[in-house]
């Protein structure tokens, strides 16, 4: 293969949820692509790998100062919802359950991967409580042992009084079927059982 | 969401491929990325668009005036395999099946998409037999109705009496269980039972 070729290729497998062989028929797509799909899409990507950093305050992508949510008014309900990444913030948007403001760690606490308290965006949360008059942090973080130690990380982290914490409830997924169902699951799902 | 990354996964999922959801996670990887890769992925992309073009012979994707393929007289051995896309190529290159040259004609012939002969590169296939002594044709072409229709329009455009053509067989694949193979594939593998 032309070596210019597999170099792209390459480049696009490393991209998450792409392997070799859907890196492969983006590359020729795009190459054999007459309408200039391929500069378009580097060209957007150049653009945006220059302008677009994260928000100074919560950490979610933007290409102004302070993203939208916090540049917006109405999100300021003392709420302040703690998740990884951007693209947890687009599930919640998406569903619509969430109208406070976001924070976005970037990362969890991980032994494993080396990663420390130093790479997650939190500094600034002890400020934004009392800035953006806080009561109510809501975990939204992956159910995981990552997820929980960043949060416990987080809570003891935090010398307020007057902000509460909450995370979201652990259970069977809606329209979850119980044979599917991990052993994990299942016993957050007994343990927290609701008496009807 | 920002309106740019909108638009970037707007254009990353419109790729072969890529969906809403995996196309988000990569532009958020891309531009959550501190090392770079953005503009990395874009540059490499600018540059393989600008110089990446057909192959004047065969339209194998090459930065070269022939491909390399095509500038190996090693592989000047009388066979020309037909295929749909460089990907095929790729395929078959890798089983290392087929030692001769190849010839891509870049799409199907399709009444429903409206693709004619004019838009496939069949212009040169008579003046490639005698170039290069070309005594074999074997398609490897989709196994589809487009694929024979295409197959069948190229044999009627050859006035050329020197020249056999072939095609790859139709069957049950290795390791295939007849369990979930489909109807059409169990008929072509009855019809062309082999004799014990």
């Amino acid at each position: 293969m032309n070596i210019k070729i597999e170099k792209l290729i390459k480049q696009f497998a490393k991209l998450p949820r792409v392997g070799t062989r859907a890196a492969t028929r983006i590359v020729i797509g795009l190459l054999q692509d007459k309408t200039g799909r391929a500069e378009s899409l580097a060209n957007a990507l150049l653009d945006a790998s220059k302008s677009i950093h994260p928000c100074h305050q919560c950490g979610v992508l933007t290409d102004a100062d302070f993203c939208e949510y916090c540049s917006d008014d109405a999100r300021k309900n003392g709420q302040l919802c703690i998740v990884r990444d951007l693209s947890d913030v687009l599930v919640l948007e998406k569903s619509g359950v969430f109208h406070g403001r976001y924070h976005v760690l970037g990362a969890m606490l991980s032994g494993v991967n080396g990663i420390t308290p130093e790479d997650l965006n939190v500094a600034n949360i002890s400020s934004r409580i009392l800035n953006e008059n806080i009561s109510e942090i809501i975990f939204a973080l992956p159910n995981t042992v990552e997820g929980k130690t960043t949060q416990q990380y987080i809570i003891s982290s935090i010398n307020n009084t007057n902000v509460s914490f909450s995370e979201l409830a652990s259970g069977v997924p809606l329209g979850g079927d119980l044979d599917y169902i991990d052993d994990g699951t299942l016993t957050l799902a007994f343990g927290g059982r609701k008496k009807l």
